[in-house]
């Protein structure tokens, strides 16, 4: 389930219902502690959250632990910020679902990459000036022998970029889409 | 409101309160009929819909519309389908409003680009295969004296690509980014 931004009116009603199902809650760091009060009494919540490098499960332990839980016959949600596939690793977790046999639904939660920039007034579209979004991950994993973002791309693509997750490789991303022949006075939120 | 992509538990809860809320509700082609359920007895519920070619009120009538309805003192709950801000036009409105002096408040909603994808199975973004989202769409505004689109991008960038609004236009679109150099073995959903 995604969570949505953090504003609990971003929660979608499907959302809402599977967290008041739950008998076992696992979340990530969440920007709002309202969602976790709408679990049923007695619903377990178990905290694997990720914030940058302090990891309280990693990831193969999370996966294991959503298999555990609905292999014991529990109705497990499993809630993340935003988007579960959006840099959520919902893909992953999915597979080891599927692997495992166990039935699964994703429920989309409101995506930071477009809501961030709604709240703030911003259209990250618009018929006359802007036909393409791209959104990327400022984060790659950081056992990739080679980056997958293409610097060229994102500083001579048409559009609207939204960088995720970028906030502690800024400069050296910056640096990487200057170098890349973007505009240095192109307008950035 | 972004009311998105048609399945109503995908409806936030913030959406769901603008619909009860409202005095005026105006809605474009919906999937689902059930969110105009949510109205209150007595709103006033007005089509304003667009289905390709078939527009019931022009873009100019609609954000016309908004601005009378709202200087009445009436609360106006602008209904779309998917996210406002992703080729839903919000951005145009917006402008109407804020230059008419109306507030206003955008409540983003489950994009169909992600939603869509998600539903089916598909991750549009996962860890170890792609770290880029690229969302255009295939219905760009015809008065436009040259595309915003590059195919050459679209064609050879990484990552995955969603088109919205393409089915009318499909053959030149996918004549166009196979001319660009775009791998005729890609998989496409």
């Amino acid at each position: 389930v995604g969570a949505g931004p953090g504003d609990p009116g971003l929660m979608t009603l499907r959302g809402r219902e599977c967290i008041e199902a739950a008998d076992v809650i696992v979340y990530d760091y969440l920007s709002n502690a309202e969602f976790l009060q709408w679990a049923k009494p007695g619903a377990e919540k178990i905290y694997a959250g990720k914030k940058s490098k302090n990891h309280a499960i990693p990831q193969g332990g999370i996966n294991q632990l959503l298999v555990e839980k609905a292999k014991e016959g529990k109705v497990v949600t499993r809630l993340k910020g935003g988007d579960p596939l959006i840099f959520g690793r919902g893909g992953e977790e999915a597979e080891e679902l599927r692997d495992a046999g166990v039935t699964f639904e994703f429920v989309p939660g409101i995506s930071s990459s477009i809501a961030g920039p709604a709240y703030a007034g911003i259209p990250v579209t618009h018929r006359d000036h802007c036909s393409q979004l791209t959104i990327f991950t400022g984060h790659e994993n950081p056992d990739k022998e080679e980056s997958s973002i293409k610097y060229e791309q994102i500083a001579n693509s048409p559009g609207t970029k939204v960088m995720l997750m970028g906030v502690e490789r800024l400069p050296i991303i910056t640096k990487a889409i200057l170098d890349a022949g973007g505009d240095a006075e192109l307008p950035v939120a």
